[in-house]
């Protein structure tokens, strides 16, 4: 099926778009009343990721509100590891937790990669449906938490400030968190490939907690992992993204994994990172997403400088870029805001 | 009174050492069970930080266990804002909270710098006593939140994720934004002149949060405030530290501050950190904290790695170096690490 907007899978590709494609992080989610009359009704946050029809409801919900340029799975980026055995559970305001995090050698040797058309089936039914639901408006991007990022909440046993005790493992069992990180990697290799199958168009992996690391970590225990992904995955010709939350000191090694676009947040001006990948990728991002609760004038001149600033890095020319934030919205912002975003990305980059 | 050990102050002045000195970030705090013990006597944190002969005791303790180079005030952050009117309190569990937060364009207007020797009286006092009880071991370290990092606090009342509402303020608001800054950073540097005054012997600003800024909002709302403390503050020869956490990107502009020394966190390594700042100023850090969940002799080999790489960045000289933790330590670090960590930095550096 053809798509009638493919400006996200060209801007990917560095081709010529009538104007830059914008979709947000978390653009599914409990800032939307809809959403959260779902959510409501579904009675909680994994029941709705966990049943299809309810995911591809609320996939769907921002695309009929706003002119986004892609819709993206809803799901929860620790599916890999609950497949895997680890038990995960919601804690009202406290976030994810898993019952039987990894915590030592003998539980790391135990892990093996779940097979996805059993333990994840619900995911890849998800991705058919909302690919028929689609009916070929716009490209749904499959994704997945990168190793690194999976490992933290693995081995945390949820969400933590500071990551001591992965970052302990590494520390002091390396060989240890090598093989988690194998056995984890495989595991996303072969998620992403069945999303992909299954009908994802495009693919994102979080490493929203790679920025935690100091460089020399960063190089050992995520980067390589990122490669590993961006060359064995099964995708086509459906791009990859990987984006990650504090990944602007290693834009030039993230522009050499084999990924067709990087994902920023806004701790680097576009201008400045478009001069660094130097056009070898496409890039995504950035504005912080509080600017969203500024004034829909102030958006709107918010968005303008993120555009401009990577056309000023990227030659003059507005190919290849991705309008997005620079991390996932947040509940208590205004849709009315996030309209005038959407609108003035299209009409301030229009060719 | 002479020093004995003016290794620290020497270093921030790039003079020659006998090895590179060093102090922790937050070296007073809850991983000592003599804290612990101190604090339980108190009742509360802020009965501690406003008490001058408890706020000495926990600040001596750490010196009393490891060869450290430098005492830090015991103090909180919030003691400016306090003094200004806001009200704070501690709630369990959730960290510091302001009764009063500024809200608004009327709130900000209502804002004055207060009185340092009656207001902040005991801020000063407990620089005074720990001067004499130090007896001219080590030199004292005054310090002060940033204008822009104290800003967010007092705009959102407590903590954040996102800082949603200040970022709203700056955006909307950037006139009143600028006059509360204005007032903040008078009273920033009254407060850390009162202090040199009382006896500090070095001075350190924490912009916490100045991280979460994008490069221009970064540039308009902390830098020319750090830059006004740096050339406004009655200080005689004691050297100023600007440490920020994610102020990596904003490193070059940092060394021409007008500061001493410049700290910074883990996610540069000190090798770039040293070449980009060029010998302008001092560099502090930056070991990730989460590095003392290691075993001693990983803490040892982190140790050394961020010595060598600070030595490699400048030209092969450790001169201009003090080594600190990219951020503050944390309740559940073991004290037997940290003294492998200064043991080692003392071993590893001398000359």
């Amino acid at each position: 099926m053809t798509l009638k907007n493919d400006r996200f899978l060209r801007a990917l590709r560095r081709e010529s778009v009538d104007c830059t494609p914008v979709w947000l992080m978390r653009q599914a989610g409990r800032y939307l009343p809809e959403y959260r009359a779902t959510r409501a009704a579904a009675g909680s946050f994994l029941k709705m990721a966990q049943t299809p029809e309810l995911a591809c409801e609320v996939t769907l919900q921002p695309l009929r509100r706003f002119d986004l340029d892609a819709a993206i799975l809803f799901s929860d980026i620790l599916t890999v590891p609950d497949a895997m055995g680890l038990g995960l559970h919601f804690v009202e305001g406290e976030g994810p937790k898993f019952e039987r995090p990894v915590r030592s050698v003998a539980d790391i040797a135990r892990l093996s990669v779940p097979d996805m058309e059993s333990g994840l089936r619900y995911v890849m039914d998800a991705v058919r449906l909302i690919r028929r639901e689609l009916a070929g408006s716009v490209p749904l991007i499959g994704f997945s938490g990168s190793p690194w990022t999976l490992a933290c909440y693995m081995v945390e046993g949820g969400g933590s400030k500071e990551w001591g005790k992965v970052k302990a493992l590494a520390l002091n069992e390396p060989a240890a968190m090598h093989r988690l990180l194998d056995v984890v990697t495989d595991a996303v290799i072969a998620y992403l490939s069945a999303q992909h199958a299954a009908g994802a168009q495009a693919l994102q992996v979080f490493d929203t907690w790679g920025g935690t690391l100091s460089p020399s970590m960063y190089r050992e225990f995520s980067l390589p992992r990122l490669t590993r992904i961006a060359r064995e995955l099964k995708r086509d010709d459906a791009p990859l993204i990987l984006f990650g939350k504090g990944n602007a000191p290693h834009l030039e090694a993230l522009a050499d994994c084999g990924a067709e676009g990087v994902g920023v947040d806004w701790t680097v001006t576009l201008e400045d990172a478009a001069r660094r990948v130097g056009g070898k990728v496409a890039l995504q991002g950035n504005l912080d997403p509080a600017m969203l609760y500024g004034s829909p004038d102030a958006v709107r001149a918010q968005a303008r400088a993120v555009l401009d600033s990577y056309r000023d890095g990227n030659g003059g020319s507005r190919e290849g870029h991705v309008f997005n934030l620079g991390h996932g919205m947040s509940p208590d912002m205004n849709p009315e805001h996030v309209a005038a975003l959407v609108d003035e990305v299209h009409r301030h980059s229009a060719r």
